[in-house]
């Protein structure tokens, strides 16, 4: 059965994930001539950069997530549907939901890209992942309910299995875990947990290249191994994970490491979707796409964001899988979509790269621009004025502002609760 | 083994809850010379009175919650302990906790209660109750995801399971729930689901006896009846549900309502704990004190707050089961251990009935003082008033007041997100 939209008489554009490039390309078509459907499994946007401030307590999910719906309570053209993708049928020009089929004039793809576990079953099943606020949100129930069993434990060694957390993947997620872990220890634990030695507490930031943050520059990479480790982070190097049963984490020299939790931040594949040609998914699961971000072979299908793969000369391995280029691909396309309204020529898109930045910790970050390197307060200063200006909605800035504020002076972040989902008999 | 607290010499009072009456005790002895273990299965202090804005997305949990060891950060005679309390043993004077038994000198009983489905289980089942933050984000969860599955269906009876809502019980929380959701009704859906017709959407509060709010004034009850059918809500009196199957709800009349969610807030139980002499339980599961909240033929137990049944000429059934008796007795308990100390004399409990109140929407609340009875925006804006001071924590005053003043203006609560706990396969 069809999926119960009004037919508008309007050319349907249906964009499948709302994240950075989906819901940017949603937004900027919302008042033009198409009929927009956006089909995501949840109801609202998740602005990964903060996902770090939610397991850490600092920020509750409903401070860096947004509704689709109030973005489009406005337009009368933009359709949201929130559930599952499970094909599409693009000789009928269908896509297959969990709720019934969708006909489209022009489907894109922007279903982004999940945690990648490279294949191994027993990391899979025991690492914490960090791709979602719901995976944050468990994170921050895990570490604090570990801090409270630590508690109850006499043994020294054993202890240690719940005290000391393992971290992989020496990307930004990795470092800015690293280091907001490294100053719950310092600032937090004295005063929350007074009768834990937080001496005892080792967070391990492993990393399987020979340094930190390898999408920039050598001097923050350095700059983030030197802050990490004077905040006493022990950041191993050039070390690779083999396995993890969920007590012990296995190190390819051979050593190994006693934690409850790892938190795997090593890598990211493509999420897949039923119907798209096998030829056209490449490395790492992304699916190669033209110069508008057509996926070659196809008619009126695009893809964009994270799980596009555009060769570009300048980026061997494709454009970086960050938010920049998600957003910039779907104004890029919203603008060709309203040039073929018109009859007009689409453009080439062509990244345009404003710099990057990652934040360890109070007063510390790193910020690559093109015109070049800041670390320290300044950078930490950017890092924090561009994020905020980059949340959806000025309530949330409100209340992440106030967040912030609050954190900064108290040294503390205090949504340090432990909610336990509540599940009925039937789901239990 | 023992939990795993140092001796510090100080006579040692084990609280069991921290709920109003649990936790003002324990803060009144902060910094008394008596050692404080607080004992609870959260972390964190639940504001009851506000769990329905949490369930209708107009407040986020943690800011009506209140991480135990923040409030107790500087206080070194006081320590918290997150565990299950399975037993009591009052000849030995232990109490056996998940972790391990725990020595007392003084015993304080302050487990709240729970909601009672007076043996129906079909009810327990399929119901939703409120009496957790937990629990009111599941509500919250199941009417987002039932809007979002009513725009798939396209059979109208089909459609009134999802969207119709039966709520049972007509206390302050069954009154503020159909309230906010005949306001939601009002001002969120046109919005929201433009597809849908919120004609569509029934509301019904069924009350047993002949009045809702019987707590209250008849003024109240009366003023509440007229706000809550001016909004539209089906408000069905002198009415018992006698069933629920999770599709219809059967009332003892013989008819029957369709609806996926019952919202049950029909009454309350006490927590039983395994320990206490069974003739000291009376009805409603209350643990029956003398004037000293002392559990009558033990020694150095006590039982506060809603657990807690003293006889009082003036309230045949007890004391109300609300916040303002469960602080009263744990202020006046901590005067009584205070005095205790200095080898003076205890004082009887005496309950000050301060007066109550309901909201029941924009502008329209009502309030019973000693000195008489107020509706309308002024009872509002005192309810607002009253409820703000009351909530722990400088910081969630100012978050529950910057969310009040925006769904106030905005005729809006913003935090629609349907957030699914992230289960990992094992706990799958």
């Amino acid at each position: 059965m069809p999926v119960n939209i009004p037919e508008t008489g309007q050319k349907r554009i249906v964009i499948i994930g709302g994240g950075f490039a989906g819901l940017t390309l949603a937004r900027k078509l919302a008042s033009s001539n198409y009929q927009i459907v956006l089909v995501d499994k949840n109801n609202f946007h998740q602005f990964q950069p903060l996902f770090y401030q939610v397991a850490m307590a600092g920020l509750e999910p409903s401070s860096i997530a947004f509704p689709f719906r109030k973005i489009f309570q406005r337009h009368k053209n933009v359709f949201v549907r929130v559930s599952e993708v499970n094909e599409v049928d693009t000789e009928q020009k269908q896509v297959i939901t969990a709720h019934g089929y969708l006909n489209y004039d022009y489907l894109v793809v922007a279903v982004g890209a999940d945690t990648n576990f490279f294949g191994n079953e027993n990391i899979a099943k025991h690492a914490i992942p960090m791709k979602s606020v719901s995976e944050a949100l468990f994170l921050r129930n895990s570490i604090l309910e570990d801090y409270e069993t630590c508690l109850t434990i006499r043994d020294y060694d054993e202890r240690q299995h719940y005290i000391d957390i393992v971290i992989v993947g020496g990307g930004p997620t990795g470092v800015e875990i690293a280091g907001a872990l490294a100053e719950m220890k310092k600032y937090v634990i004295p005063h929350d947990y007074k009768e834990l030695d937080e001496d005892e507490i080792d967070i391990y930031l492993v990393q399987s290249g020979d340094r930190l943050l390898k999408g920039m520059s050598q001097k923050s990479s350095d700059s983030a191994l030197e802050s990490l480790e004077n905040l006493g982070v022990k950041v191993v190097l050039n070390t690779r994970v083999t396995d993890y049963d969920g007590e012990y984490v296995y190190m390819k020299d051979g050593s190994k490491i006693l934690t409850k939790k790892l938190i795997w931040a090593a890598g990211i594949k493509g999420n897949t979707i039923p119907g798209l040609p096998e030829e056209s998914i490449v490395h790492g699961n992304r699916i190669k796409v033209n110069e508008f971000n057509e996926i070659e072979g196809l008619e009126d299908v695009y893809a964009i964001g994270d799980i596009a793969f555009m060769p570009d000369e300048k980026y061997e391995y494709g454009h970086p899988q960050v938010a920049q280029v998600a957003i910039q691909q779907g104004k890029t396309l919203s603008r060709n979509f309203k040039a073929m309204a018109k009859g007009k020529e689409r453009k080439a898109f062509q990244y345009n790269d404003k710099g990057s930045m990652a934040t360890i910790g109070r007063r510390r970050a790193v910020v690559d621009l093109p015109r070049g390197f800041f670390q320290g307060t300044i950078a930490w200063i950017l890092w924090l004025i561009v994020h905020l200006f980059s949340i959806i909605g000025v309530k949330n800035k409100v209340i992440v502002f106030i967040n912030w504020v609050w954190n900064y002076v108290t040294y503390d972040q205090s949504l340090r609760l432990i909610i336990r989902p509540y599940l009925r008999d039937k789901e239990r």
